[in-house]
């Protein structure tokens, strides 16, 4: 049973709600072992899902970081039948496109907040370990009018000021352009010097994501966000230094908000480079300027060859 | 074996440097199962390890969460003989003072890198679940020349101008003042108004760290550094609203750099509250102004009674 498309739309109050197929499609999964959802009672209990990681998520064939964790997030989701609030990734080695397994532990289920711990295995050993506490919306009361209210503006251009296209050229000659085509990225030109030879000195990058099928009603779920924060190009290409993949060691995001429909608008920065390590932060926000989600990795500084 | 003070020193260059000796002592883990270090032979391997959360680390009869980390980090440092680059923990029910184990699970260790689970357990159960990449420094290389550096500065005031006093008075009556009378807090007077009653609008402290038996000459490790980024008042506090309890659902640190001897400095800020719950970034450096560690915790939005 493919329960991805079920669960993928619980959280959300609207269930008319769609999504973009293909990423749908490519987060499915599938319980093969174990029962769900995993209750209160079931402290320890597991549940173990199937999955496909597609080909083309990948660039040089490295399979994205965001889309494994998106696929993990979504048996997560399945599993407890919540909302992620935050999720922490550990990579600990590539996942090349093909079958997979997510186990998936109840550490914890209280009422309200749910913790669990999963772990994506292909042929060659566990690609990634998460930590994940997820809520019951239903369960979390209302807090609009309890709490002091603050939030970070969108300083993001307009999506028809940026450049609609992919900064790596996928059109070089490959058979598969990979993860650049499985995304609609739009950069904000001032973003783009590092792609010319002229990087601007400010390890920034903004920008517009979205699906190359998404519909205008499509909403993008917590797997979708997961996704896009990483899925632009490194901002610290921007700083200068070697043009090379960026690997992650630990990506963490704080799921703040369910967006409305439309693309997501991102902002990602380095604000400490040193020791062979960089931090990534970023903000997302829905194409309506509310805040989603804030992510932070940590990830080692590209090297010249 | 008490293995803590020995492991605590490992990962720094100057061997002879101490360690306040209250913190170590409160921080000391003793290997009781399993056998050390966990090395890449051993994936999946665990090593059990004892210790004893000391009374007097809480506010409120809740043991502060970063001291409770620490006593992870320490167990986990002492497993794998590496320094810890990125820590996150999720925390699932308050730990009272008193005995608990610490089960740590290689999940890969690799040449430079190993990743590492842990869970905290006391009677009642798990208390945080946490999970852990961290580096043997003698195969991380030298990248002094190999990148683009990049730093954030330290705005805060020096130590002479911030209120050397606990921002909670422990001379309320109680017979133990509890984790205020275990570090030495310097804050900065502006970030003090809500304790007046007049909140200062920024939610917003800056600060000094050190531990009252700090002798000049004793270094700070990992541990400290993550008891640092958890043992200031909740800038929330400086927004208005409740002036109540802060549950942190999970905790990430990444850690930077070693510090120098000396007291740390710290800032941290709020800069999304939302939907109940609030983010909580911090900066932390040493005493010469080196940025050694960044952290970022998701909490709940504390409530009136």
């Amino acid at each position: 049973m493919t329960i991805g498309g079920l669960v993928g739309r619980m959280p959300r109050p609207v269930t008319l709600a769609t999504m973009p197929a293909e990423f749908e499609h490519a987060t499915a999964v599938t319980l093969i072992d174990g029962t769900t959802p995993l209750t209160a009672a079931a402290d320890g209990a597991t549940a173990r899902f199937a999955a496909d990681i597609a080909s083309g998520w990948g660039v040089a064939g490295m399979t994205n970081g965001g889309y494994l964790l998106a696929i993990v997030t979504r048996a997560m989701i399945a599993a407890s039948r919540r909302r992620p609030l935050t999720v922490t990734a550990h990579y600990l080695k590539p996942a090349p496109p093909g079958p997979c397994t997510i186990d998936v532990t109840a550490l914890r289920v209280g009422r309200r907040m749910a913790t669990l711990r999963a772990a994506l295995t292909v042929a060659d050993g566990t690609a990634l370990t998460v930590l994940a506490t997820l809520e019951d919306p239903a369960a979390a009361g209302d807090h609009a009018d309890a709490e002091p209210a603050l939030t970070v503006a969108s300083p993001v251009p307009p999506r028809d000021q940026c450049a609609a296209r992919a900064p790596f050229d996928p059109a070089g000659g490959e058979d598969d352009p990979g993860f650049v085509a499985r995304v609609a990225l739009a950069i904000r030109p001032d973003d783009l010097g590092f792609t010319t030879g002229a990087p601007t000195g400010t390890p920034e990058v903004q920008g517009w994501f979205a699906f190359p099928d998404q519909a205008p009603d499509d909403v993008l779920d917590a797997c979708a966000v997961i996704v896009a924060t990483d899925a632009f190009f490194p901002p610290v290409f921007n700083l200068g230094g070697a043009f090379a993949w960026v690997p992650t060691v630990e990506l963490t995001v704080h799921l703040r908000a369910t967006p409305v429909a439309g693309p997501l608008q991102a902002r990602f920065y380095n604000t400490v480079v040193s020791g062979g390590l960089l931090n990534e932060d970023g903000e997302l926000w829905d194409s309506a300027g509310n805040l989603v989600a804030q992510s932070r990795q940590l990830a080692l500084v590209p090297r010249r060859r």
